[in-house]
């Protein structure tokens, strides 16, 4: 049994940070004079005051974390913030039970975008900060687990991303947490940006604000039931698309290039591949829309675009029902949801590398097969992918498999429809935020669903968020033993 | 380019066989005065004379062949049989068009069991019989295959099944020429046993017959459209059930059992877990049955019993329609019907060794997360699993899994709607027959579906049944080089 008192100390950290994260939607609240600024004052001083009891109670140990440590500390993070992200939701004039609220704050932590909340257009404006708050930090909170945490824990083929060892070759040997200050500090920096670009395109300042923080982390939240699409703006759409494609690549990419070394971003594997299928996919599906439907060519273009970079990515805004542009469409919806984005970035899903690297694998494989004796090095970024990470990610694919099937099966059990069970378990593992069909496709919601299924879907967007590995390492016997 | 010349010899020699085995349905369709049996003498000396012609033009080449030839050997075969096979419904009194006779020879000599065909209840014996021999010749076929190619073309993880590797140890090297002569004894006993125990049951002995040929393939071609469920008969159904089981286990594990060793087949992992799968399935689905809706725990486990084996197994058959069961029940369907048998038996699907492989590969990953200096080796039947064999299962999940979104895909671009695309992809893939819906549903058929579709069903179930790569390396182009 693992020393689990740095573990909490950690988590009274993070505690106290939410805690104090409460006030911007207190006074959001108190400017627009809504009375809910008191819940989340309330909610603040509960977040503050379980936080700092636990890191009073537990300081002054070590906390350099053996292996063990970090997995508990990773998962329980994870649980303990969305447990008290949730309050606000429950005091506030929404009324929402824990269960939703615990819903909905897991989907903003993991950045999925599954709303229990119909009537956004209407809900108090500290309730719709406090849901873009809660993706922007996740987002940034994925972004450095990615760079400081992932590839330590060997998850998943995230070994792949150690920075040492990318950088040895050039005899620069950055520090991790110099790296967490420049990522900080890009993400910031991003997020004005974004929201700057939508303030002139026509967004109020507080919905500009909203957006870019669910945009950059590839979230999803809206400030409306009709989403993106509220707007109905040709700019903002391709605003949004494009800041969901930044907020997909890998951050640390912008670091080095913003550091002289632009092409590190243009010739890294994740990139081009992603960038590759992006195209392809608006391509094809837009033709397909324009040659079947209603649509003048650059309206499908543009409508397709959104979609498919808001599904692929996993942020999960709509601008229009796909689920009426007929199965084709309806299919390829479904399929992409599993892609996801770059790892090292806020996206989630399985993952441009690990489609690289089974790709990679897979040839070889077969090439082996006619030629029994070749040698067929399977490569990465110019480099032999190191064994392990080809078992990594292979391993990776078949529970995520696994998990999908359980979590469809579970949740037709609770009583759901086939096509919303499946979609919504492959949206939740994959944290895109609507599946498809009527009840939790793009025009829908996931509030009229059994609060077991609510629980396990809410268990699936965290297995997802922490690829998998991370959950299920803790379920082993042997974890727990000496 | 390989020398393709014994190739085709090969294929010369598996035409006149198929053309020998038409004079069946003459004898048939002769014996009930149906003039159909001219239909098949015609098909019969076509496929003869055709068959004929191949092998003369290119006997007295050598017929050892290369690692190529014997890729090309096995997927031609597998194209030039269905495509001689279909002749006799083209000509029939059915009138079928040839993309629906390819393709109801394709689903026959796979195992498939997917038919274009309604009206099965009054259809020429002559046909009913022939589409039984297709699935019966399939059968044999694939087991012979999985003994004498698959374990040199080592695809997928076959190579585990070489029978050298698993005698050596005992110091008995039987050669597989020994086996493939005890293989198709034990398969026409087991066969005759099936057809005595269906006809002591009241089957008449043509419908017996015909059962137990497509029964012990794991086919599920019936002589109704009902299925298997015309006969409303327990003791029918039990007979089936336990016959489809026997069918899916390594038939070489019969002959060991028979030559003194039954605990190899008790011991064998693939055995132990495709029992454990199915009493699992079975006891689930049933209690849920027999609490949710109107049954009687006896006639729940007999329904469940049937069904889950006749979709596990991917034969085919149905007694009831399970679609009316509620989603929960159609999910576990959707799921299960991936599952498959084991290698070396009739059953496609992706086969219980290789989720066996899968787990191991995943349990060491896992355990290996938190003890990173921990060595831990998966292992198969009790033995270390060979590096290679992991990669292989890996790769075929993976390029399973983009076959069936890529097959999906295409079909849903041809007009049908999602749920009858993804599930016929499924079911075509692995070999199963009916999909979900109420289209290709266990109560429904392929006749209404586009030409399109039908040809890249056929696609679909040849790939499954030669274990996709076998298929997939023709098209790399270094196969065809030098």
């Amino acid at each position: 049994m693992p020393d689990l008192r740095p573990v909490l100390y950690v988590n009274g950290l993070f505690l106290l940070m939410l805690g104090v994260a409460m006030q911007v939607p207190v006074l959001v609240d108190a400017n627009y004079h809504n009375p809910d600024w008191q819940v989340f004052l309330a909610a603040s001083l509960a977040s503050i005051f379980a936080g700092g009891g636990l890191v009073l109670s537990t300081r002054g140990y070590d906390t350099r974390l053996e292996m063990r440590q970090a997995f508990l500390l990773t998962v329980s993070t994870w649980l303990v913030l969305p447990a008290f992200g949730a309050l606000p939701f429950v005091f506030s004039e929404l009324d929402l039970g824990y269960t939703e609220a615990f819903f909905e704050a897991m989907s903003g932590l993991t950045t999925t975008g599954a709303t229990v909340i119909v009537g956004l257009d209407h809900a108090p404006p500290g309730i719709l900060i406090w849901r873009s708050l809660l993706q922007w930090l996740g987002g940034i909170g994925i972004i450095v687990m990615a760079v400081a945490v992932m590839p330590m824990l060997q998850v998943g083929g995230m070994q792949l991303f150690r920075l040492e060892s990318s950088d040895t070759s050039d005899k620069i040997v950055p520090r991790v947490t110099e790296y967490i200050g420049a990522l900080a500090a890009l993400y910031v920096g991003l997020t004005a940006l974004c929201a700057v670009a939508l303030g002139l395109a026509g967004l109020s300042a507080f919905d500009a604000v909203a957006h870019a923080m669910t945009t950059i982390a590839t979230g999803g939240f809206s400030t409306s039931d009709a989403s993106v699409g509220m707007f109905g703006s040709a700019s903002v759409d391709i605003i949004v698309t494009l800041f969901m494609i930044v907020g997909s690549l890998p951050f640390v990419l912008y670091i080095q290039a913003a550091r002289g070394r632009p092409l590190l971003l243009w010739r890294d594997d994740q990139v081009r591949l992603f960038l590759l299928l992006v195209v392809v996919l608006v391509v094809m599906l837009a033709t397909w829309l324009w040659m079947t439907r209603d649509f003048t060519l650059p309206s499908a273009l543009r409508f397709t675009a959104f979609n498919v970079v808001s599904v692929m990515t996993g942020t999960g805004y709509a601008t229009a029902d796909y689920n009426a542009w007929g199965s084709f469409a309806v299919a390829v919806f479904f399929v992409i949801m599993f892609i996801g984005g770059c790892a090292g970035s806020t996206s989630c899903g399985i993952k441009i590398f690990r489609f690289h690297v089974l790709v990679a694998l897979t040839r070889a494989q077969i090439r082996r097969l006619f030629q029994p004796h070749g040698v067929f090095v399977p490569r990465y970024n110019g480099r032999p992918l190191p064994e392990s990470v080809g078992g990594s990610v292979m391993s990776f694919l078949f529970l995520f498999l696994v998990i999908f099937l359980l979590l469809t099966l579970v949740l037709v059990a609770t009583g759901l429809d086939f096509v919303t069970a499946i979609s919504g378990a492959g949206s939740a593992l994959a944290n895109v935020g609507p599946g498809l069909g009527d009840i939790i496709g793009p025009a829908g919601n996931y509030q009229s669903l059994p609060a077991t299924a609510k629980w396990f879907l809410a268990l699936g967007m965290l297995l997802g968020r922490l690829e998998l590995f991370t959950v299920l390492v803790l379920l082993t016997p042997g974890f727990w033993r000496a």
